[in-house]
């Protein structure tokens, strides 16, 4: 009963976030599994088919819940007794946890390397690899100051500063449109990204554009913070991502909107930086330039363009 | 009386606004030198330029202050007699009087010929000038559109959307962050300014460059509507624009900045946009490119190098 | 009859090309001046702006014919009898056709210091003021090379190289899309224009603005020829520049057009160039940078904002 | 004889095209290998080497012709048996014939997927993947339109304007010129390419770099579609794609060349577009950024820098 | 005898520098007006004319010659006695020289209010009214830090951190190529200028214009400081700046070169730095954008289209 | 005792050059296999690791001392047995050896394909490799000419040219800040490296990106030769190369600086060019785009995320 009781929590956003949707995925396969008496490989091999099925059409847009399916899957391959079918299956999902697990630190000990003693930082939006590296620095000792812009509408540079606070770092608190004019007081940008396509382009919350183009500006470097379970595999089918348009309100509470019929509110949760705004990709398998993100798709997430499923939908950021 | 009491109401900010400061200015002197009973020209002029003086140290950054001030007081020039001053002083300030109430509506005029039928507009800030061009194009019966920013941190935006709303005028509300989303959207980019410098550069609410960079990214023209009260004498003596650095509370509230003792809001009220990202700024003098504000400055508001008197303090937007 | 008949002709477009329009107006003011016999300055007025109000309604988007009319009428200011009003108009109508006519061989010869021995230029379309400078610096005795482009859809490059063959000069003829390919072959671009507007862009035949990209591009210099009466008044009230959208059939044959109902031809005569892609307009008032045109309008032209009538119409370059 | 014939079809260029000069080749070589009766797999290889290098020398500057025998080739690897050889040979035929019949199919629709509804495409040239694309995308329900050029000297956009509106496609014709005016009005440049080297830049049709780079000023996306066996193996070995260029009288015909004894014309056939300008490169193995060309050279052509026998020659578009 | 000694002494290059040879020419033509017994304006401007000539043809690449000469010479205008005209010729000479030798402080106090306390300054060269204004900063107690270049080939980098040193101001030393690598640490650059021409393009010493590029590159505004004399009059014809270029020897000793028959040394003494990498010039009559450049000739230097005279060669930076 | 003896080499810099290293290092570790009696596989892994890590604690900035030590180790994967493994490590030390004897020659003969006849070549600094393509080139009978600058602070220009005039190479020297005035007459810049990030970055001789910069202005393209060995794996790890700074005697004699108590010599002895500067690294594996480093590193040099061992010292360009 696993599977559906994980993809009913998917659905209903109970599990979010890219890294907990793509482990839940794994586990419930994983003991899916487990569960099986299959025999035979193909008949195992259906079941888990079925199984993945469910869990892929909870959410078609979460970038990380087909790249965890993909990875786990892949268990079957080559198995000739349902087995090693089942053994396969366990291992590979189990490395997938582990690694998903593990990604967050081993980005964060990456991107710290490239935070020099001195440096002033500029995050936008609340990512928490991001902010990993930003505090590996600090933890190593390295004197750094921080800006952090307010990210409107849903204010998550709240969240970004009093984690900062916490670890005791100096942060300067900014709105959105200041950018610009604090950015020769900067020496490095780093934010997250909710997902990585084919080329490079990363999409990440609405601004982080605005931010990237002001950093190249004044030829500050950028980097992004990102799992590889966020490069978007269907983007090398051409597929583009969908970037989600929230509710109106918002930005604009309803009681005003009602008393203004011409206005409407256009409220898209992100927005599009393209690679050659990006110096460098931060991931658990190494620092990258973003155009290398085919090579991650292809050899650590294993898409090919022989492997994908027509069942799969089309990729847009998993909008938390 | 009438000169220190409008001292007094435009140093506690009763008078304020650049259009209104002026005139307020314009008038105090008019009626100053209504009230003379001087009888030889030289101390005619002593006692203008003492009020003159008062006048100018009420608000020592606003930029239209020693713009009316000056304007006015040349009408002393050549006057041989105390009547004649008193009739050229009274001349040039309702000259300055009309001409301020006129440009507005001048102003209007000329950017509504910019925007051509079918157009769609982005605004940022909350700019009677701007709104001027985009309603009367509007009035001239263009089907026009407009994108409005939410300017944080003080939502002037919200104005903004009332204003066009009861106008009639289709318009989309965004946050700050969102401008680069929508630019290639966007037919024209039209602002307002807090001042303008020699060289052209803008200065207007923060967020204002940001727009222009994403404008020149897409090779959107952006025009700046601004009164040529507007233009920065001083800068001609290579003077900065000072830009203020307002409450950090507009920004965070107290309670919350008060539990986050390592954070710092930084909260500057304006920026500036260089010439070369502004095809154009519309004065009621008609249409100029940016680098002729030096022009501006001099035939139009009668500062040479050689009239700059010592008195005169520095400059920055009067911060509205 | 001097006026209606020369206003038929421009009309008609018998007399046609910006300087030929701007010198038969002045002519046809002048003449009209000699044969009236007012008495009054006012009532002498009166008729001459009869005259020119027929003149400028002829073609109302040629940019030479305000310029010059207004530039003739500018005689009658300050004449305080019918003869000075005649003699003034007479007077500066054949100053402005002697300087018409001057003009070409002036910015001939200043164009030509623009060129160095051994210098590759590069020109587009056929314009008798860039044709002049190339020439005027072969003529001094420069070994010069020219690049002139096809200028599709009305092929005007046919004539711009037999023009520089008969003068002995060794061109190569290229279709309009290679420009680009043998920028880095070039030393200075030549054009010239139709219309400059009031912050410097330039409104020539269809293409130039992609020269001037690919020159910029490659940090090639452009030089615009242009004489003053080129340069739009009214850009100045913020009217733009109509751009003439010319019959399909100049780039596709009704006949195949006939045979393909999804298919419109898209025609614009002429493009923009931003004035940040231009080095210098060589006018014959001097070499200016294209910013300066709002001074060029103002001081040699005499637009103030003031001395706008409201009869003249809309500008446009006056395409031939 | 299969082998000569097909080496005198693509001489005399009776053959030709790039995907069916390749197929030719691959086709020859299946028939050849199915022809020969060698016992041991030393002198089959060596046969087949013969015929190969026939091939090669019909058109040393085919880019499919050594990507189509360099694939058929590697089916000798390995075997031990001549039956072995034979069969390797034979199958990698077919999987080549096949693959490449059904590439532009693929790609079709790979980049139909990056074509939104509502979007107005621009494309250059008369390239049948770039159009598959546009064609796939109205074939499935997207209402688009198309701006298609003219494409001097040989007008190859009126084929391409036919094909479109015989899909029943909205599209508008223009000279090559006009595209800068018109690319603020399109959301997505898609066209083919001759030839991709090893650094992502394209060769292609004359003005498709002037396209590009209009395009990036206002920051529209490109991309090109193009087969595998357009990517230019040889330029991993420092080798330029030669551009060929073709006789003067496509752009000037030659009774008018004779009058002109200066005048020599200059028409290079394709140019090339740098990997910078380029969003996407839309292969039938996926899409990806064009710094990846690289990894299709070697992973999926199977060029190392071993691999490359002396006897090829250079490179060059195979100049349709 | 006053003139030909002048005329001697700038000749041999004993009087030299830009403001030193101004200020004698206008002391001669001060010292000729005052010795001469003529009677009537007629033959007392031939007079004048005469001795103007010689001190032109000294150097007639000399930017600030024929400047002086031409407003000292201003003061014959509209004379109509020798008296007069004598009268007007020493007035005029001795406001020359007093503006000339108040030019640098004039500079150094306008050019300092653009540096701000804390700022790091990059200057390139040994310019004295740079200079000027740094040390003014610094004498106005801001807290400023410089970086000099080493400029090669005559090391004159060596003269500056002298000037510096001596003044106090914690200074840093780099060779010329280190400027991009340090330019993140700059705030502001601030150079000299050997001639300015008409569109605002700065002629200065070798290294400029690469550092312009550079700053521009990282968005750090450059500020040009140069007295009016320095402005190139003739270049409002279109003549060209002639760039000198000096003795291999000061680059390559003669007894290496001599070693090294393929080897020429190519030493240009100085660049051309376009006007939009510059924001702001600085002279003496006040800041202005590098575009008004035409403006000062016209307005400051009395130099109209019909005022140059024939007998003026072409200019070039004086190359002290 | 060659361990030992090699070490103590490296470390006094009596070997030195990345490319002597490299291959000292794997002779010191081939021959110390062929010494070792080891009988059993592990012992022998146990003591080659030792060897290796005395080989690195040398100089733990030299790129090419991991590259080389790696290569070698990897020969004891899945040996099992010592003479296995002594196999292996042989075997994969002299392939280093003789692929880096062998890559300079390789890369002239790719580097030199770029060359065309005609061309006029930019170097900057003293690189065999780069001098090697342009040398190739001159003996491949192509006619071409070189600018060489100076390179301060120490001349390593000087040798360049006496490389080129011994080659017969037509050559001209310029200082180092005058390669943009010169540029315009530059076809293509080849430069050599010393590290090659994972992003593409290079890091050269001070100045190098500057160059880069002034070819990027005038779109000339520039290529890089740089050996596989210089590529910096551990950038992988998110590591920044550290830049090293040399004696302020170099650039400043002590004896002068000693008078001069505010001014400190900075002495950078490398930059970083960003790889959108650059069109090409020359390796002798191929060309490849700047982006495919990362490719380099995993494919060629083969580190993988998890080959690093923690005992590596951060890297930096070797500083010879």
């Amino acid at each position: 009963m696993i599977v559906p009781d994980t993809a009913e929590k998917i659905k209903s956003m109970e599990i979010r976030g890219a890294g907990r949707i793509g482990r839940a995925a794994a586990e419930a396969l994983r003991d899916h599994a487990v569960s099986l008496s299959a025999r035979d490989p193909g008949s195992f091999r259906q079941e888990m088919e079925r199984a993945a099925a469910i869990l892929l059409a909870t959410r078609p847009t979460a970038v990380s819940l087909p790249n965890a399916v993909h990875i786990v899957m892949a268990g079957l391959e080559g198995a000739t007794s349902a087995e090693a079918a089942q053994a396969g299956v366990i291992r590979r999902a189990e490395e997938f946890i582990r690694s998903s697990q593990n990604a967050v630190e081993q980005i964060a000990k990456f991107g710290a390397s490239h935070i020099r003693d001195g440096d002033t930082i500029l995050t936008h939006c609340n990512s928490e690899v991001a902010l990993g590296c930003i505090i590996e620095a600090h933890r190593q000792g390295k004197e750094i100051e921080v800006f952090a812009t307010e990210v409107r509408p849903r204010n998550q540079g709240l969240i970004t500063i009093r984690t900062l606070n916490d670890a005791g770092i100096k942060t300067n608190f900014i709105v959105d449109s200041a950018v610009r004019s604090f950015i020769h007081d900067i020496d490095l940008v780093v934010v997250g990204a909710d997902a990585v396509t084919v080329n490079g382009a990363v999409v990440n919350k609405i601004g982080t554009a605005q931010v990237a183009h002001s950093a190249r500006e004044a030829r500050v470097n950028m980097i992004v913070a990102a799992e590889t379970y966020k490069f978007a595999p269907r983007t090398i089918l051409g597929e583009l991502i969908r970037i989600e348009e929230r509710a109106g309100s918002e930005v604009l509470p309803d009681e005003i909107a009602r008393t203004l019929p011409h206005v409407t509110v256009r409220n898209p949760a992100f927005d599009v930086t393209p690679a050659n705004y990006i110096d460098l990709i931060v991931t658990e398998k190494g620092a990258i330039p973003p155009q290398m993100a085919y090579v991650i798709i292809r050899d650590y997430l294993g898409w090919g363009i022989d492997t994908f499923h027509e069942t799969f939908g089309p990729e847009s950021p998993n909008g938390e």
